[in-house]
């Protein structure tokens, strides 16, 4: 299926329901609301499902298009969700449309837009609503550049490509105002979120000669921070950000059950490997477990491990 | 003078000394470098003059194209330098040519390549090296690259157009490893600077209802993370991070002399006027003071004259 296609075909539907993925992130929110917009646009009737999950720094932007009670929809479209584990708490139900780039998606889906070499969703979005409405307003840029942005960590990450950055200019000649999403997204933070990062970078330790780096995150320095989930966004990127490192390891301290454990490597071991002898998973890169002890003690172990992996 | 004009003009000279700017940063140098190296390739003997201020962080990707001793130029080329005043430290002569995209640019030079509307001076560069070969070869797309990135903040600061976003997908196109490069540039930090940063974090200050936010660096900072010169590039931005700041105050403790003071603002209180106070100076959004007195005092001494300037 093309974007014309995708774009045909949402053109015959009505009532349609736009669903993001759990722990929304800003592609999935960015990339449902712009197309929800066009759809009305186009004079249907399309709303979000409203994901429980959706953080403080996306509601304001994604408020005016959540779906009111009782919406019943003849149409359902997931949007940046590559299987059905991914749904948001509270959906459930057959998927008319996916539209999606992750490789990893299951083609779940009745009818599936899947480009598994683009960098965010945003991208595919973009080409769809071009095709509906014959291009976009600045609603639907600005919504497209926070998915595009937020996805490759503001043109920053491994997975940005001369695409990626052909469909910011075209967002920005859309009206994008990239300045200020920019300023609101990726320039300033909390105060709590501040100086709990102070926290962290001054608490984080190495080892195997700097190749292994550690950050601690325990119920304390959340509240000495005054800190809140809100606050921990991409946390588990802090201790890799250490020059050397090349596998990076945040633990943090729950208010209830085990501690959380992120692990992201750079190729040195496998992540999904390590998180495994834990009874978690990932992919190679990037994994995560869980580990029912005390913080400290959690690093002994995951060090431990790393031990036994590094050959 | 189009970038054709300036390549015709680039092309009848030989023995071309390229000059970056004092306290050179990613755009003067990797412009320069990226020239340098178009001009080997069509023949001609390029250097770059030996800034005495390059830090750590370039050294390696500029090393290539310094100068070796005796070389006499026979034309010499500034790039990003907007006024007599920022030549590098050792350098004096008359410049034959300007590349430049500043909006004071002085017209200092004999011929000037002026283009204040451009997000960099890289992007000027890459005009005229197309203009001069026909394209750009990997390395120049790298060096390039480093220029427009660096002075976009990786395309996340307000001077970041649709015309930057084009530039980088053709840097890309013509095989700038953006993924190795921002990891280097962006993504990675030295212990030390993290340490510091942490410090920052946990020791910064607000007042005002949180309108100005102020970070102290002392010595004894410095000395406890382990940091030195080349961990504090753009230590100044830091405070700015936190939410509601529109005037965000650093003040460094020397090893020897006054304080030194940087203020940004939002355009809450002009930054110049305050530092003129002082005897210091700069724009309107960011200038800069000396202060002769302990951090803590230089702090209480420009809280009071914020509260003046502030109506």
């Amino acid at each position: 299926m093309n974007n014309h296609e995708c774009a045909a075909l949402l053109r015959k539907q009505d009532n349609i329901l736009l669903v993001t993925h759990w722990r929304p992130d800003g592609d999935t929110l960015g990339s449902a609301a712009a197309l929800c917009h066009a759809l009305r646009r186009i004079g249907r009737t399309a709303h979000l499902f409203p994901n429980p999950q959706i953080i403080e720094n996306y509601i304001r932007f994604i408020k005016p298009y959540l779906a009111p009670e009782g919406f019943v929809p003849s149409y359902i479209v997931t949007v940046d969700t590559a299987d059905t584990g991914l749904f948001p708490d509270g959906f459930q139900g057959d998927v008319d449309l996916c539209i999606d780039h992750h490789p990893t998606n299951t083609y779940y889906a009745k009818n599936n837009f899947i480009r598994p070499e683009t960098s965010s969703c945003g991208e595919l979005v973009l080409e769809i609503i071009k095709a509906l409405c014959g291009g976009l307003d600045e609603e639907e840029a600005n919504l497209i550049y926070i998915a595009v942005s937020t996805d490759t960590g503001c043109f920053c990450y491994g997975n940005t490509t001369s695409d990626t950055h052909r469909a910011a200019a075209e967002l920005i000649d859309y009206g994008a105002n990239n300045k200020l999403l920019n300023k609101a997204i990726f320039r300033t933070f909390s105060a709590a979120r501040l100086a709990l990062e102070g926290m962290i970078y001054t608490g984080m330790t190495t080892y195997r000669d700097g190749k292994v780096s550690i950050a601690i995150v325990t119920l304390d320095m959340m509240e000495k921070a005054g800190a809140n989930e809100n606050d921990c966004e991409d946390i588990a990127s802090l201790p890799g950000k250490i020059k050397g490192a090349e596998v990076s390891i945040t633990i943090r301290e729950m208010p209830s059950g085990p501690c959380k454990v992120s692990v992201r490597t750079t190729g040195a071991i496998n992540a999904a490997d390590l998180c495994a002898k834990f009874g978690g998973g990932g992919h190679a890169m990037a994994a995560g477990c869980n580990l029912d002890c005390a913080p400290e003690e959690a690093k002994e172990i995951l060090l431990k491990a790393i031990d036994e992996e590094w050959k």
